[in-house]
């Protein structure tokens, strides 16, 4: 079969840049063999061209001009690596209009913009790829796009930060605390020296953005997601948790019930010891997914990171020079703004079990008075937990776990309890995600 | 966008044929919505027309009759799910140079005559789609194919047979023995009433002949693969290699080393517990694949069932119909076997670490006498267990595991130690597999 070759422009010669150059440098012969194609870098744009990279260029193709990639059309796929969403967005916008098909990895621009970009990519007649943007290395976005077309997607649960993941795994392996496991994952590269996209929760929005569009087939955005991150998070909490059998995670988590009434959610999330998703630690990221015909499947690897990141990257370069993409692009029809509003559910409504602990002044009626709080919010308790001992300002840690609640009612009775003169401090909420395993039938 | 319709006969009206029927007739509205091709079951061809099936079809679309199939210019997909080698064969011949794709879950006939299908297929200008042949539900083909295509894939481990995991997670965690734990997986629907394929460990090496040709390159047969099944796994040898740290699966192996040189093997492995595939419990299935880039990807999900392989089976034919099927196929370039077959690896110089169980005579000078026979054939200990306690004949359980051993030294070593008159019966001797954890770096 006669070698097609594939001119590429880089725009991003940052950490995933390089990665996709030394790709591209390295095993355009390997993957000519598997595929036919030959990758070839025209051109590199960054506005920094002096930096000391881990990748040696050929001479003069590393350029601080995008009109080199944009005027040039023996380029036909342009991949955006610089991040962020304003450049970024501009970036792509314009290598559309100059006729490339595009590779990104940039999950906040398409989660904040991504319809606007698949709008003018289809007026083009070109499209965007961007399996990079979700979990790295780890093939979910064409896993769930072409692996699972026949199935009807219930539901995802995903840890899907590598970061975030790193710091609960640490505080729960090694009883760190927070800012401990946190200056940890900073000092060993998993965490920005500002950490907040991360921790607060949105980057895991951003991911959940995009995969819940592509499962569930309707146009989501960053406003429909209820996020919250593990700042909070104390190490106590994950210690009585795992006395309980739970394990502490921050899931991406959507759900589609049988009248498409859509769940959208990022939280801390206690889940059984035994869950597959329990047993992902550190630095790693997986998603589940259940199918109305497969049942669960669940996709493992390396979240984030220079070459699995590019791996991803390379790989929609290939696709897309295959004529895949641009296949699997026209025909993911996803529905509009106006029909998925509605079915967006409120956070207020959602029902989950919950882990709460209060602490309680050590005398007579202190547990009778915050338990006659949840009975009147019609709570009911599933398991509690308290060991001897005093805690601080005469207190005791008391943690209870309750049946399925609505968010409504435990947002109700948690204003009621705080208010309790026998309790002290801001009780500790955490929800308990029962992901339901695909067990042997 | 404008619905195109797409015409599908079936062959095979069995388990899986009932699945996919199922699908195309429930489902064809939603994939429409989510593909804009249109499903149409135009006819389903099987020898017996007669017997109650979980589904029902429209009147008159199940035939006994091929030429059905074959002389409706209409039908552009042909669906074999006959199984076996000889009709299935035929009927997929017959398909391809009638012009249609062929979409086949028929993993023992694409393992055996794989490539004189391909090649039919490519000299009719048609495409073979196989997904569901290997590992059920779960995305493993085209997660290898598209999904991995800038790695350069030098090893995968696999559980790809549900009913030897169901049958080993039983003898492990329920301590049964080998035919207790088989009739069990046999009264669930687990095993067939003729389990032999399963439980010799050839069913598994179809499935490694499949996928270590698309991730390695290399026309790869039955012939290459060693394979050793479960019969002989006693459940005494799943105790005592659990209390040194290791549980036993029927792993498929592919591994490929820097001279390309590729080994090839399916047999029962004792792998760390803490494995992420020392977790994979019951009839589930999991691979995991190490690329250069991506590092680890795990994926998990029911290797088999009517509903998960069913799936698979109609994300093929949207595949197919898609186009894409028909650009990976094109562009699948496996080496040819003139090729491959100096790259494999004997079995004999496999070098890995090795579990063996002794029945030694309880008397003075019994270790002293096997353990000069190791040391003669310069195989060295890493770690030893003997309960107290007198077993059979007067001999006592003695286990060992080794470091790293050629399989030709081992099997030298238990040919001499058999021989020796302090030892009663044949040595047994289980692989020990390090899958090398893709750990935080």
């Amino acid at each position: 079969m006669a070698e097609k070759n594939v001119k590429v422009g880089l725009v991003g010669f940052g950490t995933v840049g390089c990665g996709v150059a030394k790709l591209i440098l390295e095993e355009a012969d390997s993957m000519a063999a598997k595929t036919g194609l030959r990758l070839q870098l025209a051109c590199v744009v960054d506005v920094d061209t002096q930096s000391a990279r881990p990748v040696k260029l050929p001479d003069g193709i590393l350029t601080d001009d995008l009109k080199r990639l944009l005027n040039d059309d023996t380029i036909s796929i342009g991949v955006e690596l610089v991040g962020g969403t304003d450049a970024a967005k501009d970036v792509q916008l314009k290598m559309l209009h100059a006729g490339k098909d595009v590779v990104t990895a940039n999950k906040a621009l398409l989660a904040e913009h991504g319809n606007e970009l698949y709008k003018t990519a289809r007026e083009n007649n070109r499209c965007i790829a961007f399996e990079a943007s979700c979990a790295g290395g780890i093939p979910i976005v064409s896993g769930i796009r072409s692996g699972l077309t026949a199935n009807n997607i219930t539901a995802m649960y995903g840890i899907v930060n590598g970061t975030c993941n790193y710091i609960l795994s640490n505080m729960t392996a090694k009883d760190e605390d927070f800012s401990e496991a946190l200056a940890e994952a900073q000092s060993k590269g998993y965490a920005e020296a500002d950490p907040t996209l991360d921790i607060s929760g949105y980057d895991s929005a951003h991911k959940l953005a995009i995969l819940a569009s592509i499962a569930f087939g309707y146009e989501i955005t960053l406003d429909d997601i209820f996020v919250e991150g593990i700042e909070a998070i104390s190490k106590d909490d994950i210690r009585y948790g795992g006395e309980m059998g739970y394990v502490l995670k921050l899931l991406a988590i959507g759900q589609k019930d049988q009248n498409s009434r859509i769940s959208l959610r990022v939280h801390p999330s206690f889940i059984a010891k035994d869950n597959s998703l329990a047993r992902v630690d550190g630095p790693f990221n997986a998603v589940s997914i259940f199918g109305s015909a497969v049942g669960q499947v669940m996709y493992y690897g390396r979240g984030a990171g220079m070459m699995p990141t590019a791996s991803a990257v390379v790989t929609d370069i290939i696709d897309v020079a295959l004529g895949n993409s641009a296949t699997t692009f026209r025909h993911l029809n996803v529905k509009p703004r106006s029909e998925t509003k509605s079915l967006i559910e409120k956070i207020g409504d959602t029902v989950s079990r919950f882990y709460i602990k209060v602490m309680c002044k050590d005398r007579p009626g202190g547990v009778a008075q915050w338990s006659r709080v949840l009975a009147d919010h019609e709570i009911s308790i599933s398991g509690a937990l308290q060991h001897e001992g005093i805690g601080p300002d005469n207190t005791v840690p008391v943690v209870i776990v309750t049946h399925p609640t609505r968010q409504e009612s435990m947002t109700g009775a948690l204003g009621d309890i705080e208010k309790l003169e026998v309790i002290g401090g801001r009780p500790v909420c955490i929800r308990i995600v029962d992901i339901p395993e695909d067990k042997e039938t």
